[in-house]
C-alpha cells in the first residue's frame, strides 16, 4: 500500500532529479474564480509533466538487478515520456506501449527519450494484455500508471511541495484541485497533505463523460467510463480509478468537479495570457473547474494542479483562436 | 551609482512579493545548441516580465512621504506592467506613457493593474518630455525604465538568483545570454554575477536592425539605433544604451549577440513545446542566441533568461504555425 512514509522516501530518491515546480498565481484569475487562486505549475516539471515523478520514483525503487533488464509501461502519453526520461536517466532500456491515437507529439518526445514504442488500437485491444505479455518475454518490470505504490509515492511529492509552498503563503486552508484520470495524482497528494496540510482537502477533477472517479466517490464503489475516446483530454482518460487509488480517494477526498471540453480549452488560454505557461487540456481541468465551477467549492482559497503541457501546436493554436 | 549592495538590498525589500522563477532545461534544447542550456524563466515573473523586480524595487525605494502622490512610468510594455502592478501593491497612483502601438494586451493589463495610460506616437513624439511635464504638474516620481540604479538593483536580483540556481546544478562557468534593451537588466545581472558567481560572463542579445548596445560594445561608446518601429522584439527596442547601464556593460559584459525576427519566433515556439513557457519575441532573443548562434559562445554552458511573457494571441499563433 502507498503511504506517506513511501512518499517522504520518494522525495528522498527525486532530489536533485525532479523539479520543485513553481506556484504561480495572477489577479485576473483570481478575479474571474471569485477567490483566490494558486497554482502548482507541473506541466513545468521534466519531460512536460508530473509523470516523470511517479517514473522516477518506480525506476529508482526497482531492485539494481532487476532494473537492468528494462522497464516496461503503457501511457496515453505523459507516464510514457516520464517513464521513458526516468529510464535513459538510469541508463536501462524502457518499451512504452502507446495508443495509436496519441498527439504525435507525445509519441515523437517518447522515442527521442530512447524508448522503444508500440502502438495498440484503444478502443479494441487490452493494453494490459500486451504489456503483460511483452513483459514476461523480455524480464522487463511493468510500472503501471497509477495502481502501483511506488508510482503513488511519486505523484504524491507534489503534494509534499503543495503544503510546503503553501504554507509560504500563508495559507491554512484550502481544496486542492487535480486533474485526475486513473487516480495517481490525485490520490498521492491527499496521502501527502492528510500527514502535511490537515487543512487541506482533493477535490478530483475530470472532464465530462469520463467522470469515472466523480460518479465513484458518489456512489461509494467504482464505476467504469461508458466509452474510452471522443475527449480533448485524452491525458486523462482512464477505464475506471485503480484499487489502490480509489480507497485513497474515497478515504480523503472530496467531491469530483467535472468540465466540459470547452471549459479545458478556455483555461488553457487563460494560462496562456495569464500565467505564461503551456498547459495540456487535461492538464487544465483543474484551473478550469477552479475557474467556471466555483460554485462548488467552499475554500477561500484554491490550490490547482496544473499536470501536464504535452500539447500540439494546432489543439493549443485553437484553444487561442476561440477563447485567446 | 548602481552596486552589489543596492542589488542585495534589493533582494531584501522583493523578498516575500517577486517570485523566485525557476531555473528551466530540455535535452531537446541542448541537442540543438550543442551544450547545455539552463532557462531562467523570467517570464513567469508577476506581471509576466523581469520588470516587476525593477518596478518593485524603484517604488518601495522612494521617500514614503513622495511616494503617496504616486509613480509616473514610460514603457513599451513590460516596464509599465512592472511599475503598475508594484504601485497598486503599495497603494499608490500610477500613470503609464505608452506607445500608441504597443501590444494590445500590455495597454489592457497596464489598465487593469490601476494605471492611468497615457498614449503617444513612438515616431513623433518625446516620451521623455511628456513624462518630464506630467510628472511636475502631479508630483509624481518618475521611475526609468533601465537609467535609474533601484530600477538596475531590482533586475540585479535575478543575477543573484542565476548564481544560486546555477550552483545547484554545479556549474561553475557559463556565460549568461540576456535579452538586453537599454541595458538594465543586462548591467543588473553582470554586477550581481561579478560578485556572487566571477565565472560567469553576462552576453547581452540583441534584435536585428536594433543593435545599439552590440555596436556600442563593439566600439566603446554609446550608438544610437537608426530607427524605432519595425522589430517584432518591440518589447527591447530603445534608442541606445543608457548612460547607466552601458558603463557597466563596457566593464563586465562579452560581445553582444544578434538575432532575426524569425530566430526569436523560432525560440519562441521552441519554449512553447521544450520547455512549456510563453515567452515574447524580445523575451527570446536570448534563447534565440543560444539555439542558432552557438558558434559565438565560447563556454560549455549557456545560461539563458526569457525575460517576458507578454504576446498576443495572434503573434504566439503566428509562431506556432511557421515554426511549431
Amino acid at each position: 500500500m502507498a503511504s506517506i512514509e513511501m512518499i517522504v522516501a520518494a522525495r528522498a530518491r527525486l532530489r536533485g532529479h525532479a523539479r520543485r515546480t513553481p506556484l504561480l498565481s495572477s489577479p485576473f484569475l483570481d478575479e474571474i474564480a471569485g477567490r483566490r487562486l494558486l497554482v502548482k505549475a507541473e506541466c513545468l516539471q521534466h519531460s512536460g509533466s508530473f509523470k516523470f515523478r511517479g517514473g522516477w520514483s518506480a525506476v529508482s525503487g526497482i531492485d539494481p538487478e532487476l532494473r537492468k533488464k528494462g522497464v516496461i509501461a503503457f501511457s496515453s502519453g505523459n507516464h510514457a515520456q516520464g517513464v521513458a526520461l526516468a529510464a535513459l536517466m538510469h541508463g536501462i532500456p524502457s518499451v512504452i506501449i502507446m495508443p495509436s491515437d496519441a498527439p504525435k507529439l507525445k509519441i515523437a518526445n517518447t522515442r527521442a527519450f530512447g524508448a522503444e514504442v508500440v502502438l495498440y488500437d484503444r478502443a479494441n485491444e487490452d493494453r494490459d494484455e500486451i504489456g503483460a505479455k511483452l513483459s514476461a518475454e523480455r524480464g522487463l518490470t511493468l510500472i503501471k500508471p497509477f495502481d502501483e505504490p511506488l508510482v503513488i509515492a511519486g505523484q504524491g511529492t507534489t503534494g509534499l511541495e503543495i503544503a510546503e509552498q503553501a504554507e509560504e503563503e500563508g495559507v491554512k486552508n484550502a481544496e486542492v484541485l487535480v486533474p485526475c484520470g486513473g487516480g495517481g495524482l490525485s490520490s498521492g497528494i491527499a496521502l501527502a497533505l492528510e500527514a502535511s496540510a490537515p487543512g487541506f482537502r482533493v477535490r478530483p477533477c475530470e472532464p465530462e463523460n469520463f467522470d469515472d472517479t466523480t460518479r465513484s466517490l458518489a456512489s461509494g464503489k467504482i464505476e467504469r467510463n461508458a466509452s474510452l475516446t471522443g475527449s480533448i483530454c485524452d491525458a486523462i482518460v482512464t477505464p475506471q480509478p485503480g484499487n489502490i487509488t480509489f480507497p485513497i480517494l474515497k478515504r480523503l477526498a472530496g467531491q469530483g468537479v467535472v468540465v466540459t471540453d470547452d471549459e479545458a480549452l478556455r483555461a488553457v488560454a487563460l494560462a496562456f495570457s495569464r500565467l505564461k505557461i503551456v498547459v495540456e487540456p487535461g492538464g487544465a481541468v483543474a484551473l478550469a473547474a477552479a475557474l467556471f465551477h466555483g460554485d462548488q467549492l467552499d475554500s477561500d482559497t484554491a490550490i490547482v494542479v496544473t499536470s501536464g503541457g504535452n500539447i500540439d501546436a494546432d489543439v493549443f493554436t485553437t484553444a487561442l483562436e476561440r477563447f485567446g
